[in-house]
């Protein structure tokens, strides 16, 4: 069977996100006809390269969605809101990387090594999960499958750039201005990044959570498909430019050995176990630099029992968490015909 | 009743604690007569000054502990090793800040806010507990006491300012070489610091958790006089020069809410809390500057359940986590006639 080739967009195609995203439809060889940049007005009339080859950023608009089979989108809630129903209603598929449709009942939520069937029942308009929530459920539901989970307990160190272009320049302008011995300038995140960790990511909600503690637990629930799954998050920014790092604690169902789940996780696709005590090997951030697999290390039985695991997993928060999932979608979209 | 006038060591004294110490012995107005600054030949010979007033730091012998009455140590395992009992048998009180006696059953080891009381049956030996232990415990012990702790998971972001003066030096040679394109040399630390999250403090050991974490769990056992709680501590380092940070989920034996636990908090010594989520307020590790109480933030039901609680806690490691809880245990002594 061979694949037809597809009109394709990159929505939001300049920021972070959006640059990963025109790359990767080239390194995973995504079959298309057209390739069309969109953005906002204010970045509409630039080029971005790949591979010596310019594409011109268009704006956005209705005309945008004629002709088109696919459209990756990193714009934000905001614009998803408005261009997500216009795409739909001309037979777009529309693979959204914001929170705005993540939720919804009819929104097949994907991490293509999960739960890529549920892309058999699509409505058009595709949720691309959180950053740090694609990393953990790589890792959740396998182990699920063989153990059944009880409680688990996320605790993250998101790097900057899950805060776009604008996170990854206020990290590097403020240790500039360190070492500079000027004063440091705060704007978009909440306090002082360099030098610090901030337990703020995304704005706080009545109950005390942040949105993005509540995006890791509500989507974990939806893409594994346990509704009532026990599961807290703490969600904190370091000072680090790539790749998010998170600490898990996991109750199972049953007793469960460090020996058990890495033989379980050791035959997972886009998992990587890079855990030696014996030699201080165990993932790192910058261990993701040119390594597209999530990472996982230091699994040990949890002190709290012999039920519970403690391990530590990475992941690029712009490739895995971001860009590469939502064109793997497409890809599987494409290779199964579900155009 | 007015203390006596003591005689005073600091072991260590040239290291990043043992200057801490200095200060700290002058702002609390430990009440001495000599004060002796103690060193390895290599850093004797030198002088510490502390408000226009220089100190020599002498070589540490035998010799060194005649005629003293305590010595507050911070020269690492290995010389407390040596150090410790030659003190004592001179009936010198010695603190060390050492992991090496920590917990042998005849020594105390004290936060004095949480057990100030175990001081009063000292063998003249008494350990400072680890400083992810002291700020973790301010905080568990009353809560203990209001609603019972069933399970505690506590994860870290520490400073490299816990690993001394070349903790910290390495983080700022890392950093200007970052920012002057030049290659970054790691060796205090198993991995590059800079823009990364290392989950490895001290050496692991065979059960896969670190001496680090090690000390998190037993030192809080014995601190809280609990010797089945169930603790899990996972400790990674960040790149933050000062302030350690933590998240802690709380299970408790009861229903416990988040206004509860913020109502016991209040009112204990020591201990600030900093939490407004509408104005985006909770502790960051750069709030330590300058104030030695323990943070408490995001104080929050947990989503595991209603008898879980989530929480935040920052403290300067290098004074509450190290230099003035060992100062303060010396000044409880003092007061209290317990030489």
């Amino acid at each position: 069977m061979s694949a037809r080739k597809i009109n394709l967009a990159i929505l939001g195609a300049t920021g972070a996100v959006g640059r990963e995203m025109l790359q990767i439809v080239h390194q995973l060889n995504l079959p298309y006809n057209n390739l069309v940049l969109l953005a906002s007005p204010r970045s509409a009339g630039s080029y971005l390269e790949y591979s010596g080859k310019k594409f011109p950023v268009e704006e956005v608009s209705g005309d945008s969605f004629s002709d088109l089979d696919i459209c990756l989108a990193n714009a934000g809630s905001d614009v998803s809101k408005v261009w997500a129903p216009v795409a739909r209603d001309k037979g777009v598929i529309f693979i959204d990387n914001s929170s705005a449709f993540r939720l919804d009942e009819d929104v097949p939520l994907v991490v293509p090594e999960v739960n890529a069937d549920s892309l058999r029942d699509h409505h058009h308009i595709i949720g691309n999960p959180n950053c740090s929530t694609i990393q953990l459920v790589q890792v959740l539901s396998p182990l699920h499958k063989a153990f059944q989970l009880k409680r688990v307990i996320v605790n993250t160190y998101q790097a900057v750039s899950g805060a776009g272009k604008k996170g990854l320049q206020e990290l590097e302008n403020q240790l500039k201005a360190q070492a500079a011995g000027l004063p440091l300038v705060s704007s978009k995140f909440a306090r002082q990044i360099a030098g610090n960790v901030i337990p703020q990511i995304d704005n706080f909600l009545a109950n005390g959570y942040t949105g993005e503690e509540m995006k890791i637990m509500l989507e974990t629930k939806k893409i594994l498909a346990i509704n009532d799954l026990a599961i807290s998050a703490t969600a904190a920014r370091v000072p680090v430019e790539y790749g998010h790092s998170e600490s898990v604690q996991i109750q199972f169902s049953q007793l469960v050995s460090a020996h058990d789940v890495r033989n379980v996780l050791a035959d997972i696709e886009h998992l990587e176990i890079i855990d030696n005590p014996e030699t201080n090997l165990y993932p790192t951030a910058l261990d993701i630099i040119g390594n597209d697999n999530t990472l996982v290390g230091r699994i040990r039985q949890d002190m709290l029992g012999k039920d519970w695991i403690s391990l530590w997993i990475v992941s690029n928060n712009l490739r895995k968490g971001a860009a590469l999932n939502a064109v793997q979608i497409a890809d599987y979209i494409i290779k199964n015909n579900l155009l």
